[in-house]
């Protein structure tokens, strides 16, 4: 097996998505499981010259201090999503990334994620400061394993939301002020997209939280020649909608009110039963109806942690609309996946597409990425055939 | 109000469809209702020069000895679907169609449609004599109210399915073959669809039955410089199945089985309540998810007459799909549909697009309307996004 | 017809339920309706001698300014849940009970509930002042048509909830302090209650709010040789609960978690979209799992308002159990109901079997109709089967 | 640990049903799993002195060739509804009842099963060898471990339905014709219950296929002084029926359609894929809501077999239901239980029940066992609450 030469840094390094992908990638460079639920997969980007799975070495940020091994293994006792033989064949790659695994930082995260950080996580270090921890550690990963290239993938939990009309429009304002006000409202996920895109290494958001959202942050990105996407992963209820919307628009089916209702029970779920946090999530989740239909119906999305459930998120959505003659109908659908499922094949794709981007010197906003994403950065378009096709269009461009 | 110019000649003209579909026009006509459910009202097929609704005059075969007026009511009593008040608006435009009704014809239809039939329609009649007939009905409609173009529609029931290599594959060859053991063979809405194109009309077969589908009435309308399409409206189940199954196969999860039932209690299902019959439908609403996913999954679809619906057609889909590392999840949906309030403005739409598609001289298959049924003549693309860009790709060519 | 002789007093009397109960009333008078619905008319209940619907005549209090017709009319053209035929079939005797209608009382009823108060319904009265106002109408409603007697229903909006533990515990105690803060703190459902128990007339509590439920009312009940029952009517998801639940328990599947959503959009739904009204409903809906099952385990109710909804009241639940070696399984279902339409028969039989309790001379809390409840008053028993097992032992002994 | 007194002689020891009721026996005798689902582990039903795990000791009839401890991975493996470690930690105890099973018979039992019969099963006996046959394995097993008594429990495939006016009203006439053609129909159910009752043994078919049903047999148990009950165990989709059809009954909401789509893919389902086996299972489920109700409401029971849902027997229903006004109504849910699950602790729950029976000397059909049943011998109450009462009166009485 050729040795690896690009990292995957996973911000989150330890939570379910991150556990299920680092067990999905080993298994898939062990030949274990078959390629279900990964997009780059598909025979459409065949002839791609993606990367091999066997080039890929993931570290990873995190805040909580537990083992790897005891984190994929919750998700084959306590959520059953997971089959034992699988967890057990990959332990020692877990242990290992466990020593590749550094303090993050929880600098306005907010009290709900701050309660989890273990004593190793610093307190007291002001944003350029993290910023410069942050980038030694991504420095000493990529050095001392001889990455040619790295790409953070950002899996952390969801932070409360930020106005981002408080924060300076460019880069060099921003920069000048990182130690004043605006830094210090910086929430954690833009000081890993700021410490990494610096670096010139590449960033995927693949939360609601701020990130690389920021103009000043797109604006670095550019200035180092590098490249950044996000944001939200589009994995359950909303890819849903972004695929149903479409149907009601086309048909001129009115849209009267959509209701969707999700509970699941994980430590992400956790996380967004603090409103605060939900909100962020909720945004996310509530913007792209009325960009599909071009009118605004009423809606409700709600969040809800359900202990039981564990990975399993289960969603239910009412879609009332009108038919022809003003007759009211009804659409309902019920959508149980599993969260981290769905959630880590779409993070090894991200990675693959990105690596590609980075060999082709794509900068800036990876806008053909959008179907991957429930807010796209800058992309309008949400309806996800459409987002796909602007895949396929990329991938139809690369190959010539 | 300008004079009527083009004739909506219905096969099955006091049937549910047929009957939402005059109330439709008749509302429309006297800007009662607004343009839901109407794709042609779209913001996209503005500027295309579409027929107004004041155009339309609408006349029809029947095999069945009922007022359109007390079928209408059925709407509004049985299923409460309609409003009341719509249909007494339009009682006057309602009695003048039960005038311009004539008796269709049953051959071929099975016993099941045979046993509503009143004593009016001719049961010994050959297919050619058959054909004349219908043909002199649809040439006095044309020319007793001075209609310059008019196009056929078959909203009657489904008809038991025909294998269609039992027909020759030439106009000639089936032409001489009519009253032979080829042409008795061929079900009643094969000789409407005969009738119509031979006269250089339009003809849309909106059910499964076989219609215009055999090659040899295709090649029928090219050498009378006229247009077709069909077969089948997809309305509910089948137009979710043809936007959710892209979704599972851009993602790449792969469908273990995709069962759905359907029921439903009007006319059209107890004619469908007939094992027979039915086969024709669930052909047509099964075949679409093989070719959109690339292989066939495990299938189930029913489809039950439970007379207490009456219109409110109502399906349960249950997908199941494995996702990554093979762990199996579900999507559910259940769809509440009036059927003939879905039918009916895709009557009206396929009706306008074809006015224009006469105009502008566009002969054969119409394939741009492949979006508005589920077994698109001519077609092979079934993902409805896919479909709806071939319309509006169109749009876009007739606009120039 | 017989003059009717039984006062039916709706508090609340333009609300959904009560036009819905009026126009229910006047159409099984008319014999324009079958009994669906109405459990006094199960053949259980035959022989007990009933009174029958000739014999009640209706009036009632109200805050807003509206007409009985309008209101009975949006149930027809809105929510489509009454034949027009019916409410057109009863306009006149809507109009009389318009005459019927006095001003209410908006005490305590929180400012969401407020702003529905017309010019018309006082505002600077006291405790004292409001209970002489309503027993003056009330006194007026009986001696003008003759009546034997009167039973009041509460179908007004929820109320926010009161601490019961900030009452007195007595009657005499609670009169004393009813002009001051005690009785300041009584809201109008209270006030209402006080006012027909203490002229001896029967009171029903058909919601969430207060009513009789605080001790010294139920006493007061007593000492006027009175009766009384509540409160909040079991007509839809509640029920469903009452019904599983106790199968979870024989079966011994322990529930781990069961959430329940509910949307709607009538008056009802409108008043419960303010928190602190919904917290009074959301309690009564939540108390009878950990009841029934004798733990408790995660619950979350939510109850929403979705204009397009009307009265159409739409649940989803999901129960999630563990069964036998701890493997979780789901149970969901999905209730399409129409809100006034359930109530209102259950309001028709409370009063028909209150007015049978009156004539054998029952005191206080009727606990023979808990089935009827979501807290019925002095009942531990939440197994909907084993409540009704009590009105069937009642009905068996009342037989003799 | 005591010596085990007690057989439990289980028809069809190697499916689906039988390997989770020997895993759960095992690992409830290890103290490896609680008593979630075990109804006789009820607090109602405590100091009645049912017996203990441990006094019981497995063996079984077996058409197939296939090892238990690989019928019993399957249910990890496809299925994913047991523990690998539980089925682990059982493996020597079901390598011992492998050697404790015995070749059953096939007699009449339709093609579908018998395909799977392997070469040891006998083809060519009469009904009187088939029957000696099986007494004596049942006398060596009781022998051989100096039972003091069994219990033998059909858990076989469900076969194809017989009509039970062709077999003779009594005993000794049906015993005449053992040989002749009444004796040619018993299908192998029949021919396993008179050879355990004619031993005076107890017994209890948990399946819809005849059994003990036939009056003749029933006969048989009384003279032998014995003990049985039946059939066909309400697990999932009935069980629900019988729960919330006295709902309807009680609030007098009459039933227009009660519609019940089936799916599951064990091997129980791949038998009743057949549609003549499926014929008696469907007549069992569908039986009920017409004795409850009191009226035949439209009904539509299926059940089908896909494959990819192993043992997740998943259910649709659908019932459409008049309220008051004649306004239409739904409730529809959705059961996902796991078929052998749910069946597996009623088997342990009716053993013990069944040998309190013996030791107290309860000869005949054990009706107070009707809650377990879809078609409960001798018993016309098909209210689960009520017959669960029956349970509990019965245990009253016990108790004394």
């Amino acid at each position: 097996m050729p040795r690896p030469t690009i990292g995957i840094w996973l911000v989150g390094v330890k939570g379910g998505v991150a556990a299920t992908t680092i067990v999905g990638l080993c298994a898939l460079k062990q030949g274990a499981v078959d390629d279900a639920g990964l997009v780059s997969q598909l025979p459409q980007f065949r002839g791609l010259g993606l990367a091999d799975w066997s080039r890929f070495l993931v570290g990873g940020h995190e805040i909580r201090d537990v083992r790897l091994f005891d984190e994929a293994m919750r998700l084959v006792t306590e959520s059953r999503v997971i089959g034992r033989e699988l967890v057990e064949a990959c332990r020692a790659e877990l242990d290992l990334i466990d020593q590749r695994t550094r303090p993050g930082t929880i600098r306005s995260v907010g009290p709900t994620i701050e309660q989890f950080a273990s004593a190793g996580v610093p307190r007291e270090e002001s944003p350029r400061q993290a910023i410069a921890r942050l980038q030694k550690d991504l420095s000493e990963f990529q050095q001392s394993h001889g990455l040619e290239h790295v790409i953070v993938v950002n899996v952390a939990s969801t932070e409360p939301p930020l106005d981002r009309s408080l924060l300076p429009a460019s880069w060099p304002e921003l920069e000048r002020e990182l130690d004043g006000p605006a830094g210090g409202r910086l929430p954690a996920s833009t000081l890993y997209a700021i410490a990494a895109l610096d670096l010139g290494l590449s960033y995927i958001n693949f939360t609601p939280s701020l990130g690389s959202s920021p103009p000043a942050v797109g604006e670095l990105a550019r200035l180092r020649r590098t490249r950044h996407m996000g944001c939200d992963g589009k994995t359950g209820e909303t890819l849903l909608k972004s695929v149903l919307a479409p149907l009601f628009f086309c048909r001129h089916l009115p849209v009267m009110s959509w209701v969707g209702h999700n509970i699941f029970g994980n430590m992400d779920g956790k996380v967004l039963n603090d409103p605060v946090n939900k909100q962020t999530k909720i945004a996310s989740k509530d913007r792209l109806l009325g960009q599909i239909l071009g009118y605004r119906p009423q809606t409700l999305v709600s969040i809800e942690y359900i202990e039981s459930l564990g990975d399993w998120k289960t969603a239910w959505d009412h879609v009332h609309f009108r038919g022809f003659l003003g007759t009211p109908m009804t659409l309902q659908f019920i959508w149980q996946g599993c969260d981290s499922l769905l959630a880590a094949p779409l993070v090894l794709d991200l990675v693959r597409f990105t690596e590609l981007a980075w060999r082709r010197g794509e900068l800036g906003a990876l806008t053909f990425l959008a179907s991957f994403f429930k807010s796209p950065y800058e992309v309008d378009q949400q309806s996800f055939i459409h987002q796909f096709q602007m895949l396929e269009a990329w991938a139809g461009r690369e190959r010539g």
